[in-house]
């Protein structure tokens, strides 16, 4: 469950709400025609935008944004650290009896194919092209966050003109001028909250995950390449120690030691 | 057909219409004037910045996006494999037959080089020049309909200007102002209308199908040179397998159990 | 003689008139002091930003935008194939009586390497730094038009806040104020006409241009280097066939057909 | 301790103070409410951003850019120099002794490699994927600043909105239209100073860190490596030297010429 | 002397004066608070973005590029042929009586490596190492002008904040409205004098200057060690012709005949 995105999206909304409370009541911003021409119209644009499957499964990704953990790597590493123990005592075939207990997909099937007998310049150029296609399908998800963070303020702003557009086409009671502008300024505003408490930072969040997924991804590759032409359990440890910040470090050396 | 598109743009409209409709009459937003200097404007600039055939081109790839079905890749798979199996056994020249039942271009094209005995690496060198010279085509497109996107809200606030200048230079009679200001509004609105609902959202398609295009042919590519090098049916296939989503290799996987 | 670049700055600045005219007179817009500091400030930030003989060198390359005609590529790499014939049966040095027949600077100078004996590899790299330094070159022609399309819009504002500042140091005559206005604001839409309908524009067209010429001429490269490699004027022909559209290819079967 | 970051915070903040009390007092720009949904959005729009820990990290990072010395190059080029010296004469393995004199973690940690024996080019790799990790770590404080220029701007705007809204839909009192607007601006204020004084320059400021860190240890890994491979002091040196500005140069030359 | 850049400056502050004095007196424009809050403001976030030093090392750039001339690369080319001819007929130690006569440091300490004996792709290396350094030294002036040309408009806009919310707070007085309004305008008007006239021109200017010497550098080493490896003084100077615009190549042929 990543806390952030929930923590930050509550006090966002909660920090807006409470400043309308303080200068009136929250219900002067409430209008759902507004909402409906802001959101609409950056769900609409966003349809154009991006193909129709794309679109759907955004909501999936912005669920697997909020529940996923972030992977410890320093799990990854001992299991690696592990297996390749054994390859060096039994050989490689040996190997996969422990498939069962490598809970994580990419690292299975690339295991799978030392076991097969893959070799290994043929294994690293598979992967490598699994890692950038994935790449590449991760980069929909940003994307599309990112024209909705610039769609829907472009939305808000066309609300602003037709509301701005009828109100001045009728100036004849003045008493109504206020509350027409009051009214037309609500889609702007809604634009730049939907904009930068949600479809912005979503944006950024996707691209961080995503990098982190393929970083952890290609530490993974490189152990179990490096297990295939049988390096020294210490060499390996060393080399995927690199991918881990200072402070995963400090843990896992304290780790080892009691070990 | 692309429905996204259709319905985008029909959806995003709507919203506009009825959200007009609520505020009093969609005539106030009618008229011609405002939107002959916001569009032949835009259509302008384009014709200074573009070569003129593929300003009148860009109408043929619009239909093409509109029109066009995203392309099957699994059936294409299991094709090279079939076509892989056969020139395993008898060898290559055997593909020539197969060669009509290719009904995409690219791939009888780079099939027909194997037939004609072109050598690996020079068919690939030749299909990967080939795709390059087809990106930057494919990108002509999209930066067209970016550039309308930039013209048309600027086209947008000349209209604007230049209406409200004309208003400025005549204030005797106060009633004239407050109409006066939405007309001059009116050209913004178009602007960025077009801009947002149309032009920006058609240069991200007219991307993602670029690429997702570009990424079908190198499949394509590594699929055929890979007949060519005359690799098992097996490895062929995981290796084209590696270009699919996860949706799309489940279905795979279960039609293969079937076969 | 490029007619979009001239078509679309007619029509652009005709479409604008004609609005003018449906609102008013003409004359209201034209005011020489404004257009003094929008082209002048322009002018004068261009000449800070890009090196004097660059800014006067402009208008040379404008006018060669608007005069200069496409080239024809399926003519080169007929003419291409041509010398690639003769060379296979008279050998490299035959090669030389044709050099005046060659109307392209760039491919004659290759072609003369060719005959002077440089080495394939050598004449690569030379020529390949020589298109290098040619697009490096381009670049500043698009470089300082896109400058110039931001500075203009900034020296259309910096003139509409000189006419503001007077205008509100002195609100004594309210009759004055709407007049005042108007005048401030002429120096914005100069700004954004000339950047929107001339210097955006020109800057992409520029860009395109560069594009087209470099890959014209690395089509050129590409050919030359083949006959002096010997290879077959067939192979040769379907090497550069690649640089052409798709269009152009039915174009080129076509006659290849007849002759 | 980096004198240029609190400078400038404190003058800038200064000069702010003293233009608004040379207009009136400064109080009436102090409203806890405004800090609160512009400081409070911002960060909150972090959260979704970015992980949780980094958010939190960031007080870490800024501490150090402010507190942290620039590293002397010079110093380090010379401690090379001298143990390269000896690794000459005593062999790699005399160098183990000086370990503890070498106050670089980085330079440090290499060294070791070299007296454990790692081989050149598995050294070169390791410590190049080592720098590449620390640079994209390092990018993330760098985003989360610009984002945080981004995020502030516009809650300001949204801040100024919710108070615009409120104020047009009680337009009764018109002598609190001065003030309600005046408040309203108050967070678009803050937005545009705390962007333009504090989060945009330190994304600047940690951009250059980070680059001064990188390149100063790249320096280092050239040094170690060129110790590894034992090569002559002298040429050592001259290597190194290049890593310095032309000033740093000299001071270097007239130390050596005395030494 | 670089004419440019003074004419520009001149030029563009001429023309905003004659513009100012035309709708009344250039000393309403003139206020010793609002240049203090855009200027002091703007190098404040600058000491905060960037190196103590180089913020005061700026200075010195800025004098460089306006006095600097342009290096003339026809003399230098024929210099390198004439040495390469001496090379060829008494060997390399021939070139260190020359050396004296270079009076480009970038050339005369390459061609003491070459006197030295450093080997051909030692030199290589060494020598794009020192270029890839200086072009990054060279990109924080650039740098630095280009966040000044972002930080003088958003401090402009700061200045007139304060002052609006000043004056919106006392709406007693009508009459103090527009000269108020004028005053806090004043400010936005610095701002963007300053970017557009003065920072990002030179931010401009100084990337070109850049990427010049830069590329005239590239030209010396490439002539350099064309000498190294002793190629005949006709092949180094077609090399380096190269480098040449067409009209610097016409003007060179010229003059080469004549010879």
């Amino acid at each position: 469950m990543d806390k952030g995105t929930v923590i930050g999206l509550v006090a966002g909304l909660g920090l807006v709400i409470v400043s309308m409370l303080m200068g009136g009541s929250v219900a002067a911003f409430f209008d759902i025609p507004s909402l409906l021409i802001v959101l609409g119209g950056t769900f609409a644009a966003t349809l154009v935008n991006f193909p129709m499957g794309d679109v759907i499964g955004v909501m999936k990704v912005t669920q697997k944004v909020i529940k996923e953990e972030i992977m410890p790597s320093s799990k990854y590493i001992d299991q690696i650290v592990d297996i390749s123990k054994k390859a060096r005592t039994n050989g490689l075939l040996a190997i996969e009896e422990d498939l069962n207990n490598v809970d994580e997909d990419f690292m299975r099937v690339t295991l799978q194919h030392v076991v097969n007998g893959t070799e290994n310049e043929d294994l690293g150029k598979l992967m490598d092209a699994e890692l950038a296609i994935m790449t590449q399908r991760h980069k929909i998800g940003q994307r599309m966050y990112s024209a909705m963070g610039t769609y829907a303020p472009a939305f808000g702003m066309i609300g602003t003109l037709i509301g701005l557009i009828q109100m001045l086409q009728h100036l004849d009671d003045p008493a109504s001028v206020g509350p027409g502008m009051a009214m037309a300024m609500i889609t702007t505003f809604y634009g730049a909250l939907f904009a930068n408490l949600f479809f912005l930072p979503m944006a950024g969040k996707l691209k961080l995950r995503s990098e982190q997924e393929i970083q952890f991804k290609e530490m993974l590759l490189m152990g179990v390449m490096a297990i295939q032409a049988e390096e020294s359990p210490r060499v390996i440890q060393s080399k995927l120690v690199t991918y881990l910040t200072p402070a995963e470090r400090k843990t896992m050396a304290g780790a080892g030691e009691e070990g």
